[in-house]
């Protein structure tokens, strides 16, 4: 992997560059949808790449390892061979999918016991196993297997926590360092950094992180329920500890609005669930605000769904004709909508991404980021 | 409407032709996808005309007239404008929906009385009143509002049933007469034989239709279980009286193998929700045969889902990707399975067309009927 650093915002921390994978090129600061289960959810993959233009999409390790199995993805020649995405592909570590089996699963030194939530199957999870494991899925850029801790979490808990992670991290990089790509490309391992909302760990933590010297770096841990506010001001400590040189990757954010905010810390990669998720359940996000597309209020609205939108079904289908699709419960519904928030969010990292490089990132940002917040 | 009829077999009664509407022409025998509620289930419209190549499409005018409703859909100007599909439209008259909600309709001389599936309100369906419906849906082809007999069904029931039928046609032309589209183009009336599985009802009762001297004339009643020798049987002594000059249309039919057999006896249009609904099941319709996609035989079969096949699915998905999809019950699954079913029996009818054009129909029928009967 190789990152350029193109240019750094005058007024604010953004960044925009270039990551270089064995898969292509992916210009940050950049948005990857989530395709948990090796499909992004009720989206086709030709859509993804014309219509959404996604650069790089997220798997889940979790999810993988349970369906289809490595077996199955190991003679398929991987993840992008078996669902024919072959862009850039991002792994998490599963970590954060087993930590929310809550009740079902066990952590110590030695890694996370678990029980699969389709048949209830026990498995173990180690650093070394998680690396082996995306390994075999062959995603570009593979996660440390890391402890996501909740919030509100004790500060006690934090720090051995942290503590834990960075143990598992060297144990992360050890393996990582002497296997080798199963499918004759390039695999990098982005380390994590944690400690809740308490800021001596967060810095602890990045300068931690930051010593391993990995390719690129991300930040776990936020965006589980704390305010924005203590998330922008946990990711501002980081970033500035993390190398300038290398990509920032935060971990399962978020809405429109902290995406931007959080490039206008120096963060360069995002994902996400809710772009998908919401649509699903009629929220549908563009330049000008939210609609819930359910609402009455859209019932003889023949206008497009979104003028200012870039897929085709923002021009093609009306928000009348969608609002009908969610009230009849129709699956085209969840489809239109998925498209569109997927293209909206890519469109929004691509504008961040012009203007900082025109050099108007701030006044940007400043028009935009209200606009954002507005109800339909 | 205008009906050429370009070829007539000269081994079985297979015809080639060509309907021409107001939203365009439409090559006989033809498929139409049902779209139940303005949407085929899981298929964008841009996938309807570029990849499954649907020249016409079927709406329900049970399920219009309760969502999104007659208001909205004069406000937009019609089903076309609504959804955005602007090649031809056929709507059916509802009678069909309406007596499958046993229990809540009642059936007199004036119409059938019925309670929402959505709401529970209470409704009234005249022949006058449906015909002022599909007015307002603005199809192209408009269906006569009759009674669907159930199989098995006495034969004084299907008797007296039939004779209330016709009656109700002549309310239904007499309506349909003194109307005229609300939207600038002409639509027009086919009218609907019954007569259940009995030889000397549905000889009459095609005797009384023909009279009516519509331009295209429909088959119903048959397809709701009865052995596919009887629909075969009555569908021949039908077709037999039907004008051969004007479009036959055999409702709510069927396999791949009915469509073929159905064809050799005279039948130019079709439709059937088994594409779209046994798609969503995981069964997989090709010209080698029938593939159950969630069997694990297909676990690592990393072929095209469908070597013949003319979609775009057919080539970029692999049998184990669809295979994986179903199992774990991803949305994309029955997407990819609809578009797939659509596409094939589109090619499926062209096919029938192409060889009935090039003089070889019977043999290539039976050539491969026995292949659309396999299980893969
Ligand atoms: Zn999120
Ligand atoms: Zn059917």
């Amino acid at each position: 992997m190789k990152f350029d650093l193109i240019k750094t915002d005058e007024k604010s921390k953004a960044r925009a560059g270039v990551i270089e994978t064995a898969h292509g090129k992916i210009e940050t600061p950049i948005f990857m949808p989530v395709g948990t289960v090796a499909s992004v959810k009720g989206v086709h993959q030709r859509e993804l790449e014309e219509d959404i233009k996604a650069q790089i999409i997220l798997g889940n390790t979790y999810h993988l390892y349970l369906r289809p199995g490595l077996d199955v993805l190991e003679q398929a020649g991987g993840l992008h061979k078996f669902n024919g995405w072959e862009r850039p592909i991002l792994t998490d570590s599963g970590g954060y999918q087993v930590y929310s089996l809550s009740g079902t699963r066990k952590i110590v030194e030695e890694g996370v016991t678990f029980q699969s939530h389709i048949d209830g199957s026990r498995h173990l999870f180690t650093p070394e196993g998680v690396m082996d494991i995306q390994r075999t899925i062959g995603a570009d850029i593979i996660m440390a297997f890391d402890e996501c801790t909740p919030y509100p979490c004790e500060y006690s808990y934090a720090k051995n926590s942290m503590e834990m992670t960075h143990r598992w991290l060297k144990r992360c990089c050890d393996r990582f360092d002497e296997t080798e790509g199963k499918y004759g490309y390039d695999q990098t391992l982005f380390p994590i950094v944690q400690g809740s909302t308490y800021k001596d760990l967060r810095k602890e933590s990045a300068e931690k992180i930051a010593s391993f010297e990995r390719e690129g770096n991300a930040i776990g841990g936020l965006s589980v329920g704390e305010p924005a506010e203590e998330m922008y001001e946990m990711a501002e400590i980081v970033c500035d500890i993390l190398p300038a040189d290398k990509p920032r990757y935060l971990m399962g954010v978020g809405t429109p609005e902290n995406i931007i905010e959080n490039i206008a810390l120096g963060v360069d990669m995002f994902d996400c669930v809710m772009p998908t998720r919401n649509a699903r359940n009629g929220m549908v996000f563009t330049s000008e605000g939210i609609m819930n597309m359910k609402n009455k209020k859209w019932e003889k609205c023949f206008e497009p769904l979104d003028p200012n939108g870039t897929s085709f079904v923002d021009s093609f289908y009306s928000k009348a004709y969608v609002r009908h699709l969610f009230v009849s419960k129709e699956r085209l519904a969840g489809q239109i909508a998925s498209i569109h928030n997927l293209a909206f969010y890519l469109w929004l990292v691509k504008e961040a991404r012009r203007h900082i490089l025109e050099g108007d990132f701030t006044s940007w940002k400043d028009s935009i980021v209200p606009k954002l917040r507005n109800r339909l």
